[in-house]
């Protein structure tokens, strides 16, 4: 079946002819079958992005600078010891099996090492000799107490699915690798709380709770590959933050190891539990700066029944706000998703993957929206009804509704492809910001102006920048600003920084909504924070962490 | 128009008479309509009670004993410097006004001082001669910073609505009274973002908040009078928990000053933001033993279009978990509260008010679900159909639907009225625990076998305990365990403590779900926190108020 195709003027016929029911989903794909042109064949993205997207590795296998190179201005901590033969030794013995050692100290490992050195994009590239991969809370402990004792860095590391860097050695730090510890310890069905290793992998624990008529209560596109201990360290969002809320609210309890090996037990399995400062909050978004989270108790929200994608034309800026409170105040409690990707990056995905739109013709912005529930039926009614005000009001221009499975992935695949056909031509610069909702997209539009008045974006060779797009979680605020460039370009790199950040801090957003600051970031934190933040901020690191060890050179 | 009333027998006989739908509410009240026996007439609180209920303040105006009597282990601290006339003159002239000092250090103003000396629960009673009541963020500090260098301690207090005896000072403490900062600052109507002053009421920000069509995420019986600051440094919790989350997940920004006046300025207005720390979650639940809040940023939803509650008698309290799993898996993303209540808690309700009850009867457990939905149609229908499956599987014994608000307002009287009636006889002990649900109502069990074995419970002025009695937040997990007597008793209280506690921690529960630890739980924080996170939270204790002025003698 194709999927329902419905515009406003055929909207207003069918509701002059006084048949205003007749956007039921059941009926009007009888009369408006013919029209349907959208083809919903997929294509199957290479690497996941947790832009809450897919994202292609970039398509040359270009040479990884180390960081250390492209970031000259950051100098390796002389407090920090080097790594030796008898390092080396004690963690070969501590973790027991051979492979929970990858040393490139007494042998040349460098292939071994090289996905534990460098992060997907190709973009940070590290000097580590060492990766190290405990099996349990104990051996995690002891690698830290180690380490600390020793004065040798640590960069914790979960899926190495992140953005800023964050998650990859910028010189000889020791990787420890969390993937060895990977079980779901016990889920409670009555109350859907879920207790995992901090190793397991996201999607991993989602299929689990399928079967248990569960959610995992974030969703991403790097889901296949991210570790929800790196979910937690890093406070990822994700696509669904405005239905199931943030991890500050959903993560229960925390089991941590602190740098000086210590155990913080609080992996409480309650949903209230007043009794004290709640401590795990500070790991939470933390980064791995102030110790290693080995398991994660976190609630999950049963399954929903029903599911529903549409996807819409609109016209301008204002269109979308405007669409945005109808969903809000008519579909609700069932609303899980309001996704915005503009024009521009939608004709680079058409451009890259020469699907058939979805939509007849182009339009300058685009929607993508989800609801959840329990009964379809009901679904269904809200849908409708929000579908017969937004085409009657005229607020969208054209619009399809999913009508299988297999139609809904196809609508995501037009949101979720937007970061792997970005970095079809070269390099893409990528911003993650909050922004108050009516000016989200206006800096997209002062971007494209500054950039193009620069003479710097064209369909040739000669300029360096394809196209500036917009696209995100328009119900969090959080827009994805990409540039898609050919290849990276220090006057490109100039008109972009302080630029943006500058534009950022004048309107109280944030520099970063949900990738963190990792490396990428860590610089310009003061246009999000106020110098007490930043103090507050060192004080937290200073405490935790006095040598400095977890995780250095990043962050704050 | 009656309740509509149900129970399964008739439901049954319906349905053998193949009309299956009877249970539709525009239909069963006209054939049940002359079995319907409850009034609705409700009884007016005198006092709001934060266990999501509404307590009367004790029947007789005892004597409030001090609290450095009650717990004569507590010894003023000497470091602390006592108040001077200096003293007083400072605050007089910073903030101006004669009405923003109560002073009892040049003059006997015992009975100004009372209200702020003593908690409403006359448990707790202080020796403040000095009560100031900033009007800014900026007095705030001055105040702090001049308490913090001249080593005077002080006690924040919001609406003094707290339970645990954490907002009214042990010895000479000074009061900072929040109750001039009330201002609501800012809402955005298309993201629901709420700024308020610490002071503002919560009942006035939800007043404001419905004519935005908006609902304050949070409900508590006493919102009449506790303040917004008081409920996020409690991280209060409420009666609808279940269907909106913590405040840990809804809280944006804090605005606090630091015991050294330094002004923590994270008034985030942005649902994600992350970069770095996120320090205000300390803040929330700290119990103001850090800092004191002035302002708060919240994310507020719509208000619900439709609100309905049901009100059950069931046989036992597996089939109260059953309810519970059937409303989860089918009211779904409408349910909003489900609250229980226990046989004796009802009977005690009965026996004070003297009002008809809901029900025909009486039931060993009682349940009120609430659903609140954006279709009232869809919600009925979703109910009807919770209603057929938990009467046609007698998991309920017997049921009814409010028809209206004023009905609505009844049916939740005989929750919240609980802790008012309690009160009656005297003096209540009062635990607010976390309890694996499986586990939930055992502890009431064990505890009415304790005391009754012991003697101690009987109808008669020789026996000092009326009643043991559950209820509470079923959805949470979250029990509160109350005992009415007569008198307080130390027989009893050996009985009961640390009996409760051992009990809670043998099973991984909290001693304090949502009331927190002020002074009543502070030694017992052992029985939910390890050593590990004691020490954690003491460090952070150290860090922010080294000179520890802040609500000294609680909390940790």
């Amino acid at each position: 079946m194709p999927p329902l195709r419905l515009n406003p003027t055929l909207f207003n016929r069918c509701r002059a002819s006084s048949r205003p029911r007749l956007l039921r989903p059941a009926l009007l794909p009888r009369f408006l079958a013919a029209q349907a042109r959208w083809s919903s064949a997929t294509t199957e993205p290479n690497q996941p992005d947790p832009d809450g997207g897919t994202q292609g590795a970039p398509s040359s296998q270009k040479h990884i600078k180390y960081t250390s190179e492209s970031y000259p201005e950051i100098k390796r901590d002389s407090k920090f010891g080097g790594l030796s033969e008898k390092h080396v030794q004690y963690f070969k013995e501590l973790l027991g099996t051979e492979s929970a050692v990858i040393d490139g100290f007494s042998q040349d490992a460098t292939d071994d090492l090289e996905p534990f050195n460098s992060d997907w994009m190709r973009k940070y590239k590290g000097h580590t000799k060492l990766v190290v991969k405990p099996g349990s809370t104990e051996e995690v402990s002891k690698v830290l107490k180690y380490c600390n004792y020793n004065m040798l860095a640590v960069v914790p590391q979960g899926g190495n699915s992140g953005l800023v860097g964050g998650s990859v050695p910028v010189f000889d730090e020791i990787v420890v690798n969390m993937s060895r510890m990977n079980k779901i310890r016990d889920f409670d069905e009555v109350s859907g709380t879920l207790v995992v290793d901090a190793g397991c992998i996201l999607e991993v624990a989602d299929h689990f709770l399928a079967e248990k008529n569960h959610i995992f209560p974030l969703d991403l596109g790097a889901k296949g590959s991210c570790q929800i201990g790196g979910n937690v360290a890093t406070n990822a969002g994700g696509l669904r933050l405005l239905r199931y809320g943030s991890l500050h609210g959903n993560v229960l309890g925390i089991e941590a190891v602190l740098p000086d090996g210590t155990v913080m037990d609080d992996l409480s399995r309650l949903r209230k539990n007043n009794t004290g400062y709640d401590i795990k909050q500070l790991f939470i978004g933390g980064e791995g700066t102030i110790g290693i989270i080995t398991g994660v108790s976190i609630q999950c929200p049963q399954r929903s029944k029903a599911s529903n994608v549409a996807f819409f034309g609109l016209e301008s800026f204002g269109k979308v706000q405007q669409a945005f409170c109808a969903a809000k105040g008519q579909l609700s409690e069932i609303l899980s998703a309001f996704e915005l990707m503009d024009g521009p990056s939608q004709d680079l995905v058409h451009r890259v993957t020469d699907k058939k739109r979805p939509l007849e013709g182009q339009h300058p912005f685009y929607c993508l929206i989800e609801t959840s529930g329990s009964n379809p039926d009901h679904d269904s009614e809200k849908l409708e009804s929000f579908l017969e005000n937004v085409m009657g009001e005229e607020i969208v221009s054209d619009g399809v509704l999913a009508q299988d499975e297999t139609q809904i992935q196809s609508l995501w695949s037009w949101r979720e492809g937007i970061p792997e056909c970005l970095g079809h031509w070269g390099g893409v610069y990528k911003y993650d910001l909050s922004i108050p909702l009516p000016e989200l997209y206006k800096l997209v539009e002062d971007t494209r102006e500054r950039l193009t008045s620069a003479g710097l974006v064209g369909d040739d060779e000669t300029h360096p920048v394809v196209g500036v797009v917009g696209y995100g979680h328009m119900g969090d605020s959080n827009l994805h600003l990409n540039i898609a460039t050919r290849r990276f370009d220090k006057e490109v790199e100039n008109k972009l920084e302080p630029f943006v950040y500058e534009w950022i801090a004048k309107r109280n957003g944030s520099i970063s909504a949900e990738h963190g600051l990792g490396l990428a970031k860590k610089a310009f934190i003061g246009y999000s924070r106020s110098e007490t933040m930043i103090r507050l901020m060192k004080q937290i690191k200073e405490l935790y962490d006095p040598n400095g060890i977890m995780n250095p050179y990043k962050y704050i």
